[in-house]
């Protein structure tokens, strides 16, 4: 860069007391408005935290230190950061903020790290968990508009772990995805196939977040659950999940994902049912009938509560994309 | 871990609203005090950072993609998370912090990622830079107490780039350390050295830190400087350099570490310097008098200050080593 196009207002001799809003001065000529909002509020957060804490230079190494290991342990299989984002709760707030759910519509619940782009497309009633140890379950949905009308043709993906709790990304002798599978509604919004009953696991704690999560006291387990992601145009893509009700860590999940209204109690396969899909009659049964809420429906809800949430903190915002940005004219 | 052990409070359909606290709950069982304070203000900064930018799954998510890859890019020889710390300001605010000033002492500033572990200790008027085609500068420094008191024995760590403004570890088949040495202050604290007038050069900025200074508008350089770092039990580290007055960059350094008190003018070697010091009549000149603070007076003025902030944010809190824990009994 040519020095003499250097025009920003000089900066010298900051200080604890002044270097947050000259950095916001220099971040502030990004001409994309949202990033510079959001790295306002970043630096400011930043700042603040370091200043509240008066933050110690070995502190902020163990910090740097910790962030690479984060970083280092990363691999196509492995996303230590959205770990690191779970265990702290801040993805279940990043989607209950981009999600907004209106009553009788399902509430969604966090990703986590182990949703792969692998599954195969399988038709109604296929078998997607191959593990012979697993225990059978057979499991009917349907997914409805918050009107109650059946939505067809709508893409579900479902992953969940072995029985031993480990999804197939986590076997480095794996030979293809299992325990995951893409699947279509039908035109009544129904959804069937069979897995296995959900068990318990460790998130992965042999990395820098198990060692954070040691250090914290806290437990690495996750109640037993299926993940299901759907997504159709015209709708809110609606990330989810089913947790087993009594799981001994239904109240301790380390990602903090649980809700009552996702809790399922397991049923039993009766003679009709074992005939009409083809599984053992006792055999485990899990139902639920999901509610997608619509596009329009949902960034209506998101935009009335962005700015509802800015009035509360009185800030002076507009909407820029359907986010908040500061309303400066 | 054995589920009857969980004996934390039931943590079930967390919401934007009630998040915060239940993190800050199932984090509170630590029995470090400083770690539970860490902790709370950093879930309760990153927990208001989403709230306030209703932070979409999309800009969460490409701040995951960032920070994998900030991560992913560091080595034994490039510190990607430093490099962010500093172009955010962090890393200056720490220093500042961690290591107050009295009057009349040596201002710090920011470490950089350049330090190494691998200088060699060399004695008085060594030639620590080897690049021919770097213009020759003759370094001679004291370095005394704030009372005045010269500092013998004080361990003085220096290291610059070279003329084309890249550090030793740079340059992937380099045979060893260049641009630095390890030196000893001498009975009168003094110190002295040939070296290379220092040029400005861009911070590392084909990554992930690069291209968010693209994004934001800002340049990659630091004004022209010389890295010192002082070691002597008793007195507090020093992290600190000396920038060249009238740099082009002088008042936008990227990191934000010039200070006025850090600027030298550099003057000319006359005959007699030439003769004692072995260098050519002429060539470039840097002197500098620094001045290290005690222990017990950083100590003290850290933990000062540290209660003065605290107070100012209406929290009461004690020092628990030396840093701020919340007063709770």
């Amino acid at each position: 860069m040519d020095p003499s196009l250097v025009d920003i207002p000089p900066l010298k001799d900051l200080t604890i007391d002044n270097i947050t809003e000259n950095v916001h001065m220099i971040n502030s000529r990004t001409p994309d408005p949202r990033l510079k909002y959001i790295l306002e509020r970043l630096v400011t957060h930043v700042h603040d935290f370091a200043r509240e804490t008066r933050l110690s230079t070995n502190e902020w190494m163990a910090g740097i230190n910790f962030l690479t290991s984060v970083g280092q342990i990363c691999s196509d299989v492995r996303q230590e950061f959205i770990l690191l984002s779970d265990i702290i709760g801040l993805s279940l707030l990043v989607d209950s903020i981009d999600h907004p759910k209106p009553p009788a519509s399902t509430e969604g619940t966090v990703l986590g790290p182990f949703h792969t782009h692998e599954a195969q497309h399988e038709p109604a009633g296929s078998l997607i968990s191959h593990d012979p140890d697993g225990e059978p379950c057979l499991v009917l949905c349907t997914v409805k508009d918050t009107s109650g009308k059946p939505i067809s043709g709508v893409k579900i993906d479902i992953w969940e772990t072995d029985s031993k709790g480990f999804y197939d990304v986590q076997h480095a002798d794996r030979d293809g995805p299992d325990g995951r599978a893409v699947m279509k509604s039908d035109d009544d919004g129904v959804f069937w196939f069979k897995a296995i009953v959900p068990v318990p696991y460790p998130i992965p704690h042999d990395g820098p977040v198990g060692k954070l999560l040691k250090l914290l006291k806290r437990h690495p387990y996750r109640p037993s659950h299926m993940h299901f992601m759907f997504d159709k145009q015209g709708y809110d893509h609606l990330i989810t999940a089913l947790y087993l009700r009594h799981d001994p860590y239904e109240t301790s999940d380390a990602v903090f994902g649980v809700k009552e209204s996702l809790i399922v109690e397991l049923g039993t396969v009766n003679a009709e049912q074992a005939t009409q899909y083809g599984v053992k009659e006792g055999s485990k049964l899990m139902t639920y009938d999901f509610v997608l809420v619509s596009d329009t429906e949902a960034t209506k809800l998101r935009e009335e509560n962005a700015m509802k949430a800015m009035e509360a903190l009185g800030r002076r915002m507009k909407l820029y994309n359907g986010l908040p940005v500061p309303d400066v004219d």
